[in-house]
């Protein structure tokens, strides 16, 4: 284990976030409001420790999968730790465990909240709260690959455990152009919706908050009636339209970018993820219509909805737990699927599912014929064996950790099923469960125990699974 | 696809089933019961029947894996279908549906009821419907192999889709012997049952159906009470003894006949499915000792609610639906993992469970060195790659086939955890599933779509997935 990376790469990533609070502190400048000792006396320690742990580089630089497994691990525990401080120190969240709760769940674009009332926290921590989403949603790691300067070629080490989905396609060679790339559409479309939010008559306080939460598909509100709150549909549509947009695989942005139209033109997830989302919207709002008395609010309902939960952002115009059976079931099948691999999205991802039902049905072909040679296909290119034993075994530890998540938090007072979709919604960063922990609920009532297991998962979650079991492992930390 | 085989197979069923029938019909006599009439009225025509397509066997008698699921599904069905007609003509269960789902639910073990008053049933068809279990238990194709003259090698295809279990021991070459081995430890297991419930005081007709019931690991009780109903402990611990048997691969009893004692010492699978039942039960024990006031009674319901569904029986003798949500949850989590592989049980058995544990672990040790050759060893034999991806997908299908019903089931009234827990009761053959399906709670008040949903579903369970969904797959039927 190179313990000297983990020190300079943990160290880079404590300047990382001192930077970050940057923005919020300008917010407590701007209003002069109270958030501006507790954002100081993070940012400045955190920054002095970041520059003495970063300030000189180990001599080996070499890290594998191991390294890069522990530093993802860490790194976003560090980052959730630091990042609760200000709520803890200006009292908005007293209790600790609570705030880190509130941190994960910002920095794994969850928006689970246990806040009752986000609307008298000052500007500046609203600001940070919801800021946590958007450097979360692309992974701070490839942020910090972005702007540091070139590091070894194994950063793909880092990169491969940091960003969402399957695969991480192989578009440019050097990964710091990756995710310079990467940030740069990030950027374009978060300020294209504070822009076109602003066009709704929106403060500019709460279009940048929104857009922050939006593009890393979080869903923290500003408003504690979250986006219904601000009654007012073209709000709702411009969300919807860009919830749907950072479920989208970032390469395909850039294969438009370039100009190779016939590539995206063929992508086949884009197309399954859209057809899913009109297919569950329409049936949705059929199933609803007689509740809302009115065939287009019931669409305007299920279409937020359905994009909330499809793209694991969790934003809610309206109270699904009132919906009936089927509605509730149907979003609970969202949440399993989750949005397009590579984006900012959360759940199993779109291509892995499409990978994993295909390997069932090849699996029922191979029963009435043993030696079928059939492969799997995804986008033209064949998904060997091993990839799919990966798949299988990454579904098969997800349930796993879904159940054992649920075990331990059914010691809590809920009934099963809002246990389970505590777990679920965390393990897939959505935000809402069922029943107390509906979109107008809130995890406050959970035990300190389930909040940790939430954390757990909810970090698991985002980071795909491996690196949080790995990191944890013992046999990570023996000797080779 | 061979239809003259399908043909002269499905005719010895129907023979068979006929003659199963007289088991009833003598009760009918010894009682004098109204069961008569219904029972002759399908005894006779479908053994006519029966004699007319097995009457002349087919030239070419080679099948092959897909006529063996198919013939394995069919027989199912049909068998369902006619042991469904006695309830119909004798007025006990007008609905067709519902006799259909109470036969099913008989055949598979599953022991889902939607009877409400079992107790005014007469003496003959309450016997038959418990002697569904029995027969179902075992497998009625390994049956009719184990009496029938002996057939072509490929009947091993019809035997490996029909025991329950990832792998089929080879322990003696010919399947028949296999069958006629199996068969006479499961009649003598069932004797000794009846037996020792006998020494409790019970009366000759429960001794028999009970012990018909426990051996198919079923839970259909002649009590509208359950098990519960008799109010004796020696009762409620013989049961649990005997759940427990037919929880066990029938192989090692196999091994113990043939006095290869270090071979059955050596398994794991049972210790690992012992030690679930010791733990599980001291923690429910714990878990509900406050609620009974005592921690003995507390211990003689969890051991044998545990034992009832880890078994996937389903017996009950308290109504867990009143426990706290961490016993429901942990006994949730048994449903999934249900019997031994080999046994009469249900669920994904221990060692499939192991196997994909075993499995998940590998991908993790993979992850950090990716050129690692580790082989999964499941007693002492090593699973190839080929054999995981299997497991892998059976997974994946049996959680598909879960989450889609549950969606079709929640189409009912029901809440998640009412439609979620019905499908899972209903795939893994338990019985009782939470809320209003609890051990003292009935499936009479689902819609028929949800009827035929959980008929699926417990076939789909019973015969491992692959051959109801390849029966029904169309390229099953296209010419090759």
């Amino acid at each position: 284990m190179n313990y000297q990376m983990i020190r300079y790469v943990l160290g880079q990533i404590m300047k990382l976030e001192a930077a970050l609070m940057g923005f919020p502190l300008l917010v407590s400048l701007y209003y002069a409001d109270e958030g501006m000792l507790p954002i100081l006396s993070v940012m400045l320690p955190v920054g002095i420790l970041g520059y003495i742990l970063a300030g000189f580089k180990p001599k080996d630089q070499a890290i594998f999968a191991r390294e890069g497994f522990v530093i993802v691990a860490f790194a976003w525990l560090l980052m959730s730790a630091i990042g609760a401080l200000p709520f803890v120190i200006g009292g908005e969240i007293p209790d600790y465990i609570d705030a880190m709760f509130e941190t994960v769940s910002g920095f794994t674009t969850t928006g689970s909240t246990l806040v009752p009332d986000v609307e008298s926290f000052p500007m500046s921590l609203k600001m940070w709260r919801s800021f946590t989403h958007w450097i979360g949603g692309m992974g701070v790691l490839v942020f910090a690959l972005a702007i540091l300067p070139a590091g070894s070629a194994q950063s793909m080490y880092i990169m491969r455990a940091e960003v969402p989905g399957p695969t991480v396609g192989k578009l440019v060679a050097k990964t710091q152009i990756t995710a310079r790339i990467l940030y740069g559409i990030y950027i374009f479309f978060t300020v294209m919706e504070a822009l076109m939010l602003r066009l709704t008559g929106m403060r500019w306080f709460d279009c940048i908050a929104n857009a922050c939460a939006t593009a890393g598909t979080g869903g923290f509100s500003v408003l504690n009636d979250g986006i219904g709150g601000y009654h007012n549909v073209w709000v709702e549509v411009i969300i919807t339209i860009f919830m749907l947009v950072f479920s989208i695989n970032f390469n395909l942005f850039y294969l438009l970018l370039i100009k190779r139209f016939s590539d995206v033109l063929h992508n086949v997830e884009i197309k399954v993820f859209f057809a899913i989302y009109a297919v569950c919207t329409l049936m949705i709002t059929v199933n609803i219509a007689p509740m809302y008395k009115s065939f287009s609010k019931a669409l305007r309902y299920a279409g937020f909805t359905v994009a909330s939960l499809s793209s694991s952002t969790g934003f809610g115009n309206s109270d699904f737990t009132q919906w009936p059976g089927f509605s509730q079931t149907l979003l609970i099948l969202l949440m399993f699927c989750g949005a397009c691999a590579g984006s900012t999205g959360g759940g199993l991802k779109v291509a892995r599912v499409m990978i994993l039902l295909k390997s069932g049905i090849r699996e029922m072909r191979r029963q009435l014929n043993p030696r079928l040679v059939a492969t799997v296909k995804l986008e033209g290119q064949s998904v060997d064996s091993e990839q799919l034993n990966t798949q299988g075994s990454f579904f098969l530890i997800y349930m796993v950790i879904l159940l054992v998540s649920t075990l331990f938090l059914s010691l809590d007072k809920y009934s099963f099923d809002v246990s389970f979709s505590a777990a679920l919604t965390a393990l897939n960063n959505m935000g809402p469960g069922l029943g107390a922990i509906g979109p107008y609920g809130n995890f406050a009532q959970f035990t300190p125990l389930s909040k940790l297991v939430l954390i757990f998962d909810m970090l698991a979650g985002r980071l795909e699974i491996f690196p949080m079991m790995i990191a944890f492992m013992p046999r990570t930390w023996k000797k080779a």
